[in-house]
């Protein structure tokens, strides 16, 4: 283990305003000794296997100060949730080959110091183990939380979903049909919409971009009104929502991904309905409701593996491929869960 | 009881566009019985004392369907909250002479026949009759149950409060400043600041219409934050206060009188912070929580009495004062709660 090894980064050249660009990121190589330095008490090294690319990860390029996240660092690499195998370790919580989730670096190597959110999975064969960057991972749990914790689902209810065939989407909406509601959801292609209908069981779904007037779009959906909306997209579909929501209803506010890249975000005009119709909005990160992952676990398992809860994933393959697979999700490119293969496992 | 009796009324003419003015309204003499025709079961006629003027109101006047109020019906009387006298009564739980606050009408005597939500007022002399239409009456619930049951305020959190002199404003002020709270209130005139600061009890207040960055206005006021908003203004403000809200902080919307007589509301620019700051933004109606009415009073009378809690009113006499009242709710012209005095008790 003295000798070092080549690892590859995707590096993040400087912030970015507007639409985000392949060429704002750079791949280089570095070198480094796959051991942890003796001192780094409770770090790890990690092999990354996959990398997981999440809208989120916008507001990071851009420099914010007092963010919920912090921004990346120009000239060093792009950090994000992944899968890892452990290579080294000096933290007493993790040994050599344990497969690990969380924090990690758009490399091939990391060194994770902040170990705090870092989960071992307990592998077993009959799911893949890239699910651990959507499903069974953060996108997993922002859909748990969302849905469950904030909107107080009841059997019945009706729930529209935007960007529903996302890596949490299309899980908010599974889990609506579990609990008995009325589903539908919006996406940008016909793929898409197909997909909502005929592998994840929603009751309806349109494509927002044939939709000349959203209100009407929604409003046909949904004659008696929308209980649940579960936010990721803001700007226009969200003030047609506002005119179609129903009194007492609820509003997750998990993301607002039509906006990243605008510098400035549109407005939004319908507010008052927030009274009128007495509604509750409200915004969530997943950080805060970790401490339910081994609840959430513990339901959605047995699901997936009985067949009862689909997932699609959209895999680009080869660290080379991560620019260009982060990108896509905001024109839409992908198609489910976007993820990086690094390594096979 | 026989003969008819001179009813004036103030009469709507036509729905209202834009800004209201005077001569929306129109003031009109009827003539009446003195008595509940036969067979109106359960209906009251009563001799109103004060009425009330609302924000809210303005809504009214505009054709809406679908929305939590009714519109005025124009070429018949302006309806709104008042105290009254009962004249006649077909109900039993009400009597001649029993004094009651609720919805009536802007006219001399009215017939009410929807007493659900008429509340019988136990008249002792030390608190003005005419509270009943403020703080002692709606606005005071809607201050109550916005503040306590939406905000979940806690000792020691930072407080900021619209149109904080206003008959609602005033009230959630001073309950937050017994609760143990820091407050600050905006207002749109140097004698409203001065009132809230003197009067109310404010820890700091400031005129908004003088100051050019509110974002930095509010800034000042809270180096670390705000985290209970009493909105009842909307607009630039609320994006401001977006931009200023702490982590975990709570918005109970109220109203939005800033945007009532725009055609088109301004756009909210800040949800993005709803994310960032896991807020909470909740509307409400106070109808939804006059099942908690007679805990209110339990608690607030006693502070009115020992003079904890101070109340500023600005009156207006006589029925023909009362459509030039209404209208200066819209430019801020009242000081206080405004009320229209229509007959001494």
């Amino acid at each position: 283990m003295g000798s070092e090894v080549r690892n590859m980064q995707v590096i993040l050249k400087k912030y970015v305003t507007g639409f985000p660009k392949e060429s704002d990121m750079q791949l280089m190589n570095s070198w480094m000794k796959l051991s942890v330095a003796e001192g780094l008490n409770d770090a790890v090294l990690v092999k990354n296997l996959y990398l997981s690319c999440d809208p989120y990860m916008r507001s990071r390029m851009t420099k914010n100060e007092g963010s919920y996240v912090q921004s990346f660092t120009p000239g060093s690499p792009i950090t994000g949730y992944g899968v890892a195998k452990v290579v080294d370790s000096a933290n007493p919580k993790f040994k050599k080959d344990d497969l690990v989730w969380g924090m990690t670096g758009w490399e091939e190597y990391t060194l994770i110091t902040a170990t705090e959110s870092l989960f071992k999975i307990q592998h077993t064969n009959d799911v893949p183990l890239s699910y651990y960057t959507g499903i069974l991972g953060m996108p997993g749990m922002t859909a748990y939380a969302g849905f469950n914790e904030l909107c107080a689902p009841k059997k019945g209810e009706n729930v529209f979903i935007s960007a529903a065939s996302g890596a949490v989407g299309q899980l908010v909406g599974q889990l609506a049909k579990l609990m008995g509601c009325y589903v539908v959801g919006s996406a940008g292609s016909k793929v898409k919409v197909d997909l909502l209908k005929n592998k994840f069981g929603f009751d309806e779904a349109f494509n927002y971009k044939e939709e000349k007037d959203l209100t009407a779009a929604l409003k046909r959906r949904f004659p008696n009104g929308i209980d649940i909306y579960f936010e990721n997209v803001g700007g226009k579909m969200l003030d047609a929502v506002l005119l179609n929501m129903r009194e007492h209803g609820r509003i997750a506010v998990c993301g607002m991904i039509s906006q990243y890249n605008l510098e400035q975000p549109e407005g939004i005009h319908n507010l008052m309905y927030l009274i009128v119709k007495r509604l509750r909005m409200q915004g969530f990160l997943v950080f805060d409701y970790y401490h339910l992952y081994p609840k959430y676990l513990e339901m959605v398992l047995p699901h997936i593996k009985e067949g009862k809860i689909a997932y699609v994933e959209d895999t680009a393959t080869g660290l080379e491929q991560a620019p260009s697979a982060l990108i896509g999700l905001f024109s839409g490119r992908n198609v489910g869960k976007q993820v990086v293969v690094v390594a096979p496992e």
